[in-house]
Formats: C-alpha cells, structure tokens, sequence
C-alpha cells in the first residue's frame, strides 16, 4: 500500500518523540509498504516564532510571518530524515516547494491551488520515503505560503490525493474520534467510523482532531482519513463517505462542546428592512464569524437580534456593533462571555423526527436553561450558560446511550 | 550609494539586538542610499540546532543539516524584515533560493556559482530594502546548500559583486581588523586600510573577522569591503586591493595567533622516494589539513618527518600516521599539543629583505624556541610552546611598533 502518515507537534516535541515516531515509520516500511510522511513542527517551536514576532513589530506582514513560521516544519523534516536514515530506512526531507505544493496568495491561510507530486514519486520509486514539511507550500510568485492552525493536516490529505494513496493516516495524541471529549466525560467511547459531514460538523463545533478545511477538502476528493494516535496501536477512527452506512446508525454519533463563544445582544433595535444585513455585513467585512442568530419581534415594532460569536472576537466586534446600535437607534448592548455551545451530531438524525426533542428533553430535565438552538440537516447546537456546559453534555450523551459500548466492556 | 550590509549573529543575538540593528539599516536608508542586507542566524540558533541533530542521528547526511541548519538565516532574515518595517522602512525577506543563489553540490560548503540578482533588482526599483538570508543558495535540482562556516560574509560578497554595489558593509562585534587580537595585545591599533592578499593571510591563520573564502572571492571579484563594528560608529578597516598603495608601507601590518594546532613528529623513517607522498595523500584523503611540513635529513638514511595540523584533526589523524609509519618502517609517532602558530603579516614585506631575522631575533630575545617556521611572500609562521605565545605575539608586535598609534593616542 501507498500510506501518507501526518504526524503532529505533540507526536514531535522532544529528540525521543522524534525517535519514537521514526520507528512507527520504520516499522509500516519494513512491512513493506511504501510511505510518504507529513510533519509538523516540533512542540512549541511556531508559538516560540510567533512571539519573538510580536516583540520585533505590532503587527508584522503577513507573508514575513509565513517566510518565518514555514521553517519550524522545515527543521521537523529534515530531523525526521536523518532519523530515519539512522534507523537504516532511506529517506529525503521536502519543503512545501519542494513537494509541489502551490497555494493561493492568502498568506496565514491560504489555499492549496496545485500539488505536483512527481519529486515525490521519483523519490518513492528509488525506495526513498519523502518527509514533507506540513503547513507550508509556495505561491506562484515563489513566496512562501502557510495554510492556518492545522494547516498539516490539509497538506497530508493533499498530498494523499494527489499520489492517489491507499490511504491517509493522521497521528495526534488521542486516538481517534470519540463520542465526546474523553477529559469531560470518562464514559466517552471510540469512534470506528464517521462519514464525512459528522466530521465536518464536529471540527467546526469544537472537536480539535482534524482541521475543519483539511476534512473539506478529503470529502471532495473521496480521500478516507485515518485519524489515530501515535502513542498506542488502537484502530483509530476512520473517517470516509457513508454511503453504505447501516439503516440501523444511532441517531446521534457524538457530542462536541464549544466554550469559547460569546452571545451578544441588541435590544429594542427598530424593526426596518436592513437592519440585520447592515450589522452582519459590517462583522463580516472585519473578519468576524457569527453563528448562531436569533432576531425575535417583541412589542411596539421593536426587535431584539441576538447572535453568536468567537470570545476572542469579542474585542474587536464591541465597537461595530456599538456603533450599529447607534445608527440604528436601538435600546442596549449586552455581552455574555458566560456561555457554552452543545453539539449533538449524526447523520443518522437525517429524516428521523423527534431528535431535537430528546435533546431538548434531556437538558430541560437537569433543569438547564437553553438560550439559542441552531441546527443543519445533521447537527443541534444549544446556547446554555457556560457552568452548566460539562453536565449538558453527560445528559445528551446518556441520553443517546452513547457511552454503552464502553460502559458494557466495563461490566 | 547601494550598499550591502551584513550583520553577523553576534549583532542578532537578542531582540533587542535586532531593533539595534533595523535602527543602523533605517539610518543608512534615511540618508538617502540603497540598501541590501544580509543576516545570519541569531546568536547560538545554529548550535543549537546541530545539538539537536546529534541527538538523533550519529551521521546526519549533509543534504538533511543544511535543509535544517539554513532555517536559522530563513529566520532572522524575516525577523529582520518585519522590524524594519515597524520602523517605516519598507522591506522584504529573500531566501537564498528567492535571492538567486545558485551553488555547487557540496553539501555544507558549497561554493556560489551564479547569482541572479533580478528579484533584488525589482524590490530595490520600488523602494524595498530586501533583506537576504545569508550562508545558503540552491543546487541547480532546487535543494538548499550552505556555505560553511561564516559563509554569510560570502553571500554579503556576492550579492555586492553581482548588483555591482558600492561598497560591502560587513559588521560584527570587533571594530575591524587589527594590528593584533586586542584581547590578548591591549595595545592593539586599528588598522584604517589592507590589501586582499594581506586579509587572506591573516584569516587563514586565525583571525576570524572574515571569512577566508568570502575574501578570495572579494579578491577575484575586486569587490572592496568593509569591516565595522555593529555596536560603535568608528570606521573601521577598508580591504580592497593595494595598487595605490605607498611605499612607506612598515614591513608587518598584523600579528596572527592559532592556538588550536598540533605538530606531529615522525622519527626515524626510511629515506625512500614516496614516502612523504604516501603518507600526505592519506591524510588529504582523509580531508586533513597539513600545513607547515619539515623534513630533515638525520643519520643512517633515516628522515625525521613533522607537520602541523589543525588540534580537531589529532583523533582521526592519529591511525592514519600510525598506519603509515608501520607500513615505512618508522621508530617513533610523536604527537604534541601544546604548541602555537605566531604569524606576522605584511604585504610590506615583499622585496625587503630582513623581516624574517627581525622575528626570529624578538623571540630569542625572549627566549623563545622556534621549533617550525613556515613562510610566504608576505607572511612569516613560527612555531613554538603554546605557553609562550601571547608573549611572542606582544614581542614581534612590539619590534615592529605596531601599537605605536594607539600607544601615541593614549599619550
């Protein structure tokens, strides 16, 4: 088999992860197969970067950022090869130039627009497993370029496909996929499978297994994930198309808590056509992510519009809304940084009715007030209060029994 | 006026240290010239890493250490940029790759072959001051190679020769070249001019304030450099070459002195055709550097053979000699490593006969036994006990009176 194995900065964080990671590869080789390996950089090396960069300017450019964090995963490759050649396994180090991958000129987080793999395949035909630097590629212009948080994760499933690998493994220090986080809930079990959009809606919702863009981009190109840990040798979870999913699936697969979210608030804004799409317009040309939104008409022709966003966006979306709340003449502002955000999610809710309800069941019974709902075809989000997070997301997990497999090995 | 400035890890070696260096650069394009500079890696970056590596592989392949060790200059020559332009001063960060530096196969101390300075040329024709990642280019297949030890002096050089810059800025923490090391010599003057051939000597024997091969190529080329202090304003020392060069010049402009040597004795070996040959190509084979060679003819047809070479050499010199020597017939290796190379150096020398005496009569007058002398056309080498050293430096240095501008300031 043709394996594409991405190992990440906590697989990578001293000379002995290194080694021990290296023997992992060593050991798929000698089982004979052929493997390309995707690294990201070692521990904290790109925090250590980030911060010398804030002390040298308040605000450095954004292509000098990526000329500077691109070589913490640079330095992770060429380490990795020449531990591999140690261990007697042949093995060459790629940047992302090197690699062929060329991305878009959005620098921090661009997009990858090509792979060319032939170095790579020349280097696999001769018996040389590549060790390609993760995060990185090149514009057309031959500036250097990196992909966001998470951005290995995109260049391994890029690579994978380009290849046309058996598959893609992504190594992290959990073992896959859960029912829900393991360190909230100790009855949380291992995921086999999950299609797709599960995963799509899990990352987004909070879940840090697999960046959300890297699981885009394997559902477009058909490319199946393994997501697994680099200190066991548990099966992992496999992530790919559902489409011969049993009619039998649960209903919901797993639970994702996000507690990094704030509610804002508008009260009494006039109730004229444009307000919400001036508001929204002015968040979003900042940069700003809303999620949730609710827009509730109260008494005397006024509305109160409440939405979601990242606490870290807090700062920067007070004023705009403050000042939209100005123009638009409304009553008051409230900021609530005191709140969570509970995911149930499966594709197995898909044309079955009465699941909202058992969720809303459960939390209503713990007596947990619910602020917001959202859902998507797949997902029910909840708003509650950011205390009663951890216990919301044991209700909606008993609820949906998903603990049990675990729970019977228990017994 | 375009101009090339490099600055060497020792001025790079915090972040302030960087500001204190965007400050210099901001002031020189203040005044109205066009800037390129070249940085190294900050302070103990390199070490580090090659610490690192170590740990993880007995031999690194040296194709994997220079993707690894170049990440160092790809680094501060980011930081660089991004300082500058805090401070206003619109730059731009080049890798060896993206600077046009194309080298030789010789992974680690590669030679430059050819540098396109195009994308210079562009960032320069707007405004940008490109601020270069020094020590590394690529091989004609797109890997990254580096230069060698000091080899940022080279890429500083070359940059200058190919834009046909002005001048070639070269800063560190001493203020130029001096008569002698003034940690050891206090009564050391600056010296204001020297020819190429004059700076290649003293390099070469110990000094390291250049790069030997960074001044043979300014040779070659004609570029003119200058040696200043990142941390003063003085002048320091112009090397270009000598042509205007007054005949008043004194006999010996500076005092070299190599610690780190070992002389290595051969007792008693046959005197056969090839035997010197035999046993000086193993060595270089081997890539040992010999230097000064004696051979004297003693009794019985037996030659005493001895050499010098560098004190790191000793461990993987020791078995090839003992080899030679059993295979000639020798009686006796002797390995001694407690002594010193003292070198004056003067292209004033030349045509003048009597300088060699003069030295040779500073240290009888001091007592001190020459065991080895080695000379050039504008250099004379003695060897002797590594105690008597600093002693024999501040000996020649006053019979040619080379402190006596200084001396005559603090007057």
């Amino acid at each position: 088999m043709l394996i594409v194995q991405k190992y990440g900065g906590s697989s990578l964080g001293s000379a002995d992860h290194v080694k021990n990671v290296a023997r992992k590869i060593q050991r798929t080789v000698e089982q004979g197969h052929q493997v390309v390996v995707v690294v990201s950089a070692m521990g904290d090396n790109t925090d250590d970067l980030l911060e010398l960069a804030t002390k040298l300017s308040v605000n450095p450019s954004a292509r000098e950022l990526d000329q500077l964090l691109s070589t913490g995963e640079t330095q992770s490759s060429a380490l990795m090869a020449m531990t591999l050649e140690h261990f007697g396994v042949p093995a060459k180090s790629f940047s992302g130039r090197q690699a062929g991958i060329i991305t878009s000129y959005d620098y921090g987080k661009a997009r990858i627009e090509q792979v060319d793999p032939r170095e790579l395949r020349n280097a696999l035909a001769v018996g040389i497993t590549p060790v390609v630097a993760g995060y990185q590629g090149v514009t057309r212009s031959g500036d250097v370029a990196t992909l966001g948080r998470g951005g290995s994760d995109l260049t391994a499933i890029a690579i994978a496909n380009a290849l046309g690998a058996d598959r893609c493994e992504i190594y992290s220090d959990v073992a896959g996929v859960y029912t829900a986080d393991p360190r909230i809930i100790p009855a949380a079990s291992p995921l086999g499978m999950l299609n797709y959009d599960e995963m799509l809606e899990l990352s987004s919702q909070g879940a840090q297994v697999l960046q959300t863009q890297a699981v885009e981009f394997a559902r477009g190109q058909q490319v199946p994930i393994y997501a697994r840990s680099t200190f066991t040798d548990e099966p992992g979870t496999i992530i790919r198309e559902g489409k011969k999913e049993s009619v039998e699936k649960p209903p919901v697969t797993a639970i994702a808590l996000n507690r990094h979210i704030a509610k804002v608030g508008l009260i009494g804004v006039p109730d004229a056509p444009g307000v919400a799409a001036l508001l929204f317009q002015e968040l979003g040309e900042s940069g700003i992510n809303v999620e949730l939104i609710i827009q509730a008409l109260s008494h005397n022709q006024l509305n109160d519009i409440a939405f979601t966003i990242e606490e870290d966006d807090v700062e920067a979306a007070e004023p705009i809304v403050q000042r939209c709340l100005e123009k638009l003449g409304g009553n008051a502002l409230s900021i609530d940084t005191q709140v969570a955000k509970v995911s149930a999610i499966g594709s197995g809710m898909l044309g079955r009715p009465g699941v909202a309800a058992r969720v809303f069941k459960a939390l209503a019974n713990g007596h947990i007030n619910i602020q917001m709902i959202g859902t998507s075809e797949i997902k029910i989000s909840c708003i509650i209060d950011r205390d009663d997070a951890e216990r919301a997301m044991r209700l909606i997990h008993e609820e949906f029994h998903l603990g049990q497999s675990q729970e019977m090995i228990e017994d």
